[in-house]
């Protein structure tokens, strides 16, 4: 019977689950909506006997899980905390749900850090020890990892550079503090920004784009495109502070990369040209040639590429004691 | 015959020397100025002649070697580089200096580096995996432990928490950026924004504390002990741009501790309290409970103690290799 490890990535809309042979071969692949109006115990039963048809399909034998979901986590004890982007989750023992079900090693990580190992692993971060991998999406976050391995740190905490303060006397955050990286550059407040300025009448194609809906970081990243002043602006105003964001990252653990990933990165060259030209002005103690700036490469799927590596290396850790 | 290691910390102003058994006994110190004026060679041969002397009157056998100097070096071909604080050791060998005339494995490490390996072994660090330690004097530096071993980064560069940039909009730094925690924070800037305040003929203690003399961060700290106004402002924006900092490299790497040594370090309450108050307003992702902010404990010994674990470690790896 072919062993197989699973990977599970539970978003707030979408689960993915990967089934992978131990030599990296990947037999079986689902995608579920996630349903959050289901509530927990409903939606982890779905996966649970997605998992059970997926193995009987492929006629393989589980032998770890890797679990990744959005912060908060209590990862020591695999629960997910309140609050999360999963409504009433609120300490929700899903490690030994899955553990009661399959009686195998089974990882929780946050997805930040889950996506950071796959990009690690499989990815823009292959062959590097050391690497920051930064999610720009709707907020910004991002998982450390040193010498090849997850850097957590206290509370599970590392990695929040959305919430590093980049601008003093900016605006305030949901989190409490003010100027956080989140309230300049991440998708929500680039659209914030954006309906802010053109609430003062200026013309732009924005308008035309959004029409009645809401206005959108993609439709600000369209306008950049057609040269549209405001976008421009705006755009501009986003890259200079996530680069002195990426900067401070830089300038503290000099990685041997960083790698963007999220929403805002598919800008792809309208994100990385002015990164790549401005980062480095706002590093000193590094050689521009010495910084590493490149789109992650796995989109959608590198949350559940680590939950993968997590579940690989879970096995082969018990493996290693029961021998 | 006795086995001792040597811990070597060449400053601009002072070289500390230190021999210690392998059970940690220190056997011997010695102080020397560092008269930078005498060039490079003259004066590693006074601290090579110094060892020996100390070496004759222990009785001891040298089995290894740490040294600690200032930025940048070039750690892994064992070099010192340029510019240094110390004048003309451009692509200076010292560590072959040393085998040559030791035989012994020598390493070299940058003193901030150094001062956080000596913290988190013998002082306020210890018992901490993760720590990151800051220097607040002249300059802004320090050095970053993960694992109880130091994070070097690419180019030996990590740490360099002076140049990350908290006011973007800020006083231009010496390194070529704008608004570094350095041009807020370090004794240099402290008394220069003091200078550029008083420089409006505004009444306070600091133009009698300075007569004739330039105004030095020192003397601020004695106006703010004097609740003196501008002292007082001068010290509180201080606090507030520090906290935002060190906030940012907690909110990064969630360490165990910071440990903050230094001369403006050595203010003590007047800065670890509104730090202790301030830094957790500025991070948000950790409750202030787990926010450890400590003062250095080894004062000027920590580079000393740092090159002493350097040495002993890289005598344990030799003897390793060899069994």
């Amino acid at each position: 019977m072919i062993e197989v490890i699973a990977g599970i990535d539970i978003g707030g809309t979408k689960i993915a689950i990967a089934l992978e042979k131990l030599n990296g071969e990947r037999i079986a692949v689902r995608r579920l909506p996630t349903g959050v109006e289901n509530g927990p115990y409903s939606i982890i039963e779905t996966v649970l006997r997605t998992i059970d048809e997926m193995l009987a399909e492929t006629g393989a034998r589980l032998v770890s899980i890797g679990i990744c979901c959005p912060s908060p986590l209590d990862v020591e004890n695999g629960l997910i905390m309140s609050p999360s982007n999963l409504m009433d989750w609120e300490n929700f023992p899903i490690v030994k749900l899955f553990q009661d079900r399959f009686g195998v090693a089974v990882v929780l990580e946050n997805d930040a850090n889950a996506a950071a190992l796959g990009e690690h692993v499989y990815g823009a971060g292959s062959g590097y020890r050391n690497i920051v991998y930064v999610t720009v999406s709707t907020g910004i976050g991002g998982g450390i990892i040193i010498n090849g391995e997850i850097y957590h740190g206290v509370n599970t905490a590392a990695g929040e550079m959305g919430h590093t303060i980049v601008q003093p006397d900016g605006t305030r955050c949901n989190c409490g503090s003010v100027g956080c990286l989140e309230t300049i550059c991440s998708g929500t407040h680039i659209a914030r920004r954006t309906r802010e300025r053109l609430a003062f009448g200026e013309p732009s194609l924005i308008n035309d784009l959004a029409e009645s809906g809401e206005v959108t970081a993609e439709m600000i990243v369209e306008a950049v495109r057609q040269k549209d002043r405001v976008a421009v602006e705006i755009w501009e105003e986003t890259c200079h502070f996530l680069a002195i964001g990426i900067g401070n990252i830089i300038t503290l653990l000099a990685p041997e990369a960083v790698v963007i990933g999220g929403g805002i990165a598919s800008a792809g060259g309208l994100l990385f040209m002015p990164l790549r030209r401005l980062v480095p002005q706002f590093v000193s103690m590094l050689p521009a040639e010495k910084i590493n700036i490149m789109p992650a490469e796995l989109g959608s799927e590198s949350g559940v590429c680590g939950a993968l590596v997590l579940a690989k290396r879970a096995y082969s850790k018990t493996y290693q004691y029961a021998a």
